[in-house]
């Protein structure tokens, strides 16, 4: 029998000093041009991008109602002559003379001449073409946006590094870049390893388990703005694994589940090192998530090297190494400045009694209040238990004891919605 | 020239009153099967889903070590004489006798005859069979998670109403559920108006602005689960205007953006009357978004009614009746039990002046903080100002006055992130 080999004295590598091994090796992927179609999002922009044009390109009425010169409606009181319509779209003719009047629609231009817009509301039609006015007298450039208020020609409208919402794309549409640079989705291939998963379509017998962990890593990659691409399972053997990696190692990022803990048959780091891939960390002090294995290769085709990750099996422990170190790495590879884990303080809301000989990532429900948030830990059976989860939206940080921990008392917390 | 009506004197629909006429016009989507692999983030179940096997499906090594019995170790140490080695999808066939122990990796079944796991981090191998364990006295059923400990062959794992989520993804894998019912994502046609407009590809010249509203509300629909289809411009003329209309009825909705404010060419509520769609309501006492229109009108090839929303031209007033009413619909159209919008309480960090004559939704930047949430007002000069609302992540609800809040004060707070 292969010798297990006891785990050595030497302190564990902390979680923050994990993550800071893991940033050395991240750089943003080089923004490339899309069309603005294309383009998702939370894609993140990779270039400052100009206006190529005022807005509003010309001094715009903002409400519906009648273009009008203030100095004849010094009291609020007129009778004005109405010389032109002009709607949104179109260009005014005429330049307004003493006691003259446009009627004009919102967005539209106001005409040579104009001061001041009074809202249809205040106004009454007097035969066709003269217009009562009853109002406070109008201020200078009332309901008028100046042409450029909103932004010039030449301005920055987006900086790099901007992450598109809804907002950005219209302004994106608004100056007209209809290709856009953006910093690619990273593709990540996931590779679900052991002898005892089946497909989730597979009916498990005996000591077999269907894979959860490749829909959720699936899923995670999604939701993180990364291309999965599924590679299936790997069975717990060299020469079979060996090739599923390499085909893996074509991507930004490959993940791996299982295999990587000191059992005998957890073969994953044996097989990397074979494929190329030089190990940073393999163990870090945390629960769950423990065994966790960083590595990085020369990615083929060149560029960035492939970061591997090689993830423990159980389903929870994925979700939390998944938070902890492959979202910021995703975030990083996609432009994003501020990668995160972001965590925040809430409040304990109940006594809690906990021991564990590492800081532990525990399942937990994080709520707002008017005072903040609060959080209490949600009842967890182990690291496989995923259904536990169902409940739980966050995961608070335990630290290390056998402790009571009091209501009332701040802990740090990782929201997972 | 066709008579401006000025408004009427009777007050208007409140936006609770508007939202409440809304939702009696929305039921969910019926669940359609689809495959786990479609399914994505935000998908609804449409029904209860239930286990079909017991999870862990045996009892289960939570670690790395050795399957004993605690009888032989009441002092915690002892020499064992190894008879197996079970690796995870591996069925033991020795049963552990008197002074026995079989190697055990975490996740394999445990063999009969054991009652605990010792970590093989409190072990030594002596030779190639035999095992000294230096640990405390083990406790009955230690490191072992008993068959069905996290589910139960028949148990309801996921609710219906239940939001996908990665954790979710997972479950529904070990469950083998590869066929999901799903609330389907609603289909929204979108629709622009205005004969100002241009596409974001051409040049505007002279009084035309790029249509910003188009890609913006693709954008909203896709982040808030729906399936954009953008239907182009639709020119200001009721024979051009009312195909696409047509078109835009055969979604679960049509969102509609320009022409409903009371300006002349404002034709949309007549070209939707005459497309059969029935009016609920046109204006709510909001700001920005006053103009908008609200009508259901049946949908060719039966199901739901089409619901139908003209929004203003502006848009800021967009982005606003998109979060105060359309968002709402979608989510209730996908399953969401809580279909929002969710306004939070946040306070305001610096005291604000405003004047204004409706409740005004006001572009916002809302930052958490140790005490909750705070809220200040981000500099806004109009409504169709996009561009300051790239600072701006909330809108903040502003009551109708001449007013000076003062720091401190708690606002009801929407945000857009």
């Amino acid at each position: 029998m292969t010798e297990i080999v006891p785990a050595k004295s030497t302190p564990l590598l902390t979680v923050a000093g994990a993550q800071a091994i893991v940033r050395q090796h991240v750089r943003p992927l080089c923004p490339e041009p899309i069309t603005l179609t294309s383009a998702v999002l939370s894609h993140v922009l990779g270039a400052d991008v100009l206006s190529d044009l005022d807005m509003p390109p010309y001094h715009k009425s903002m409400m519906d109602g009648y273009a009008v010169r203030c100095a004849d409606l010094s009291t609020g009181k007129g009778r004005l002559q109405i010389v032109e319509e002009i709607t949104a779209g179109q260009t005014p003719k005429k330049t307004l003379e003493k006691g003259q009047a446009s009627r004009i629609m919102t967005g539209a231009p106001i005409p040579a001449g104009c001061d001041a817009v009074v809202v249809v509301e205040r106004t009454t039609l007097d035969g066709e073409s003269w217009v009562r006015i009853a109002d406070r007298p109008p201020k200078l450039g009332q309901n008028i946006l100046p042409q450029g208020a909103e932004m010039r020609s030449g301005d920055v409208v987006l900086k790099a590094g901007t992450i598109l919402r809804p907002k950005e794309f219209g302004i994106l549409a608004t100056v007209g870049k209809t290709t856009v640079p953006i910093h690619p989705s990273p593709r990540v291939a996931i590779l679900s390893t052991g002898d005892e998963l089946v497909e989730p379509k597979e009916r498990p017998d005996g000591a077999q388990i269907r894979n959860s962990n490749g829909a959720m890593l699936v899923a995670l990659v999604s939701g993180a703005g990364g291309q999965p691409r599924y590679l299936g399972i790997g069975r717990d053997e060299a020469a079979r694994l060996k090739p599923l990696v390499c085909d893996g190692l074509k991507s930004h990022v490959l993940l791996l589940s299982g295999g990587v803990s000191a059992g005998k048959l957890d073969l994953v780091p044996g097989v990397l090192r074979e494929a190329g891939v030089a190990a940073h960390f393999h163990k870090v002090e945390m629960k769950p998530g423990k065994p966790i294995f960083f590595g990085t290769a020369i990615r083929l085709g060149g560029g960035t090297p492939t970061l591997v990750f090689g993830l423990p099996g159980n389903p929870v422990s994925v979700l939390v190494c998944f938070e902890l170190f492959v979202r910021p790495v995703l975030q990083r590879l996609r432009g994003c400045v501020d990668a995160g884990p972001h965590f925040i303080s809430a409040i304990l809301s109940a006594d809690f009694s906990y021991r564990t000989d590492r800081p532990t990532y525990h399942p937990a429900r994080l709520e707002a209040s008017s005072t903040g948030w609060k959080v209490r830990p949600v009842p967890w059976i182990g690291s496989a238990d995923l259904r536990a989860l169902t409940e739980a939206n966050a995961l608070m940080l335990v630290p290390a004891g056998d402790l009571r921990h009091r209501a009332g008392r701040t802990f740090e917390v990782l929201s997972l919605d």
